[in-house]
């Protein structure tokens, strides 16, 4: 004898920012589903919450399933709900992996002469980066442990990569042209 | 009744340099093959060469049919051989469709002050090429119609794309920081 099947699994997209996969984050996301009445014969569309455990350092991709959370019925297993972690974009830092990329625009002045780098971190702490070196072009400055904590091991993090946009000014005066001959 | 029946088409890589499809070129491809001996029955391995004239502007993925150039056999249709062409990497030019590009290596002072690039054309000739604007990481100096013919009218050119690699010192000492301090 046949009873009842279960429907595939549906999946449902969890958008998370930076911060939450950082720090860890509860989050609640509402769904929208068809239950059985009272009567265990009829159903009607209600809402639900479904409240995720937000691992530090998950990753887009990662999957987490509510079982029998899909639509109810007569005679029916509800399907499972599998929540896939999708991030947000950010407005400070890319993410690589483990690794952060952050983006500094400074000026060729700064790039030759030095300069100091303030960046904010994920956890609201303020870093401040002193940058003694010449960056040219395409060169990285890389802090270690200053990544994303790894979701098996939180307390080990990533880098932290530096990448530079050096702005050139537009035209040099004479003078200006006459400081950097020996270069 | 069944005839002779064709084998599919062979195909066989035609390396072109840069130069060859810039100017056409007639080129020699030595294959070999079965051929039928006058008997008419039995067969011998062989030697023949293909010329093919090569066609200005014609880009790697261009074919081109050599009929019934397969291996012979008695009561066979040889197979047709398809030469596809591959472009050989060139020491000083890129191809991305019909434009051609050149990377220039400058130091930062020669980005900052002007300089003049000298080109040596794929068709031998060299082009100076004066540099008044600041040269910032990522800008590009397009020289129209140095680039490669199109194909199909061999008088229209594609562009010439100067990219710069901006060498920058690797140190400086007080006296030059001095000197950019008001860049």
């Amino acid at each position: 004898s046949r009873g009842p099947q279960q429907a595939p699994p549906v999946e449902r997209e969890l958008y998370c920012t930076l911060e939450e996969l950082y720090n860890g984050a509860s989050k609640r996301l509402k769904i929208t589903k068809r239950m059985l009445k009272a009567d265990k014969q009829t159903t009607e569309i209600a809402e639900k919450v479904l409240v995720i455990d937000v691992k530090q350092g998950w990753k887009a991709g990662t999957r987490v399933t509510f079982a029998k959370e899909g639509d109810e019925g007569p005679d029916v297993i509800p399907a499972d709900v599998v929540l896939v972690v999708h991030e947000k974009p950010h407005p400070r830092f890319k993410r690589d992996g483990n690794d952060l990329i952050y983006e500094a625009q400074i000026t060729l002045a700064r790039a030759l002469i030095g300069c100091t780098i303030d960046i904010e971190t994920l956890d609201n702490r303020l870093l401040t980066v002193p940058i003694a070196e010449v960056v040219s072009p395409g060169w990285e400055k890389v802090i270690k442990g200053e990544g994303m904590p790894e979701s098996k091991n939180p307390e080990n993090r990533g880098d932290l990569k530096i990448r530079f946009k050096i702005i050139f000014p537009h035209y040099l005066n004479e003078k200006q042209k006459e400081g950097i001959k020996n270069l």
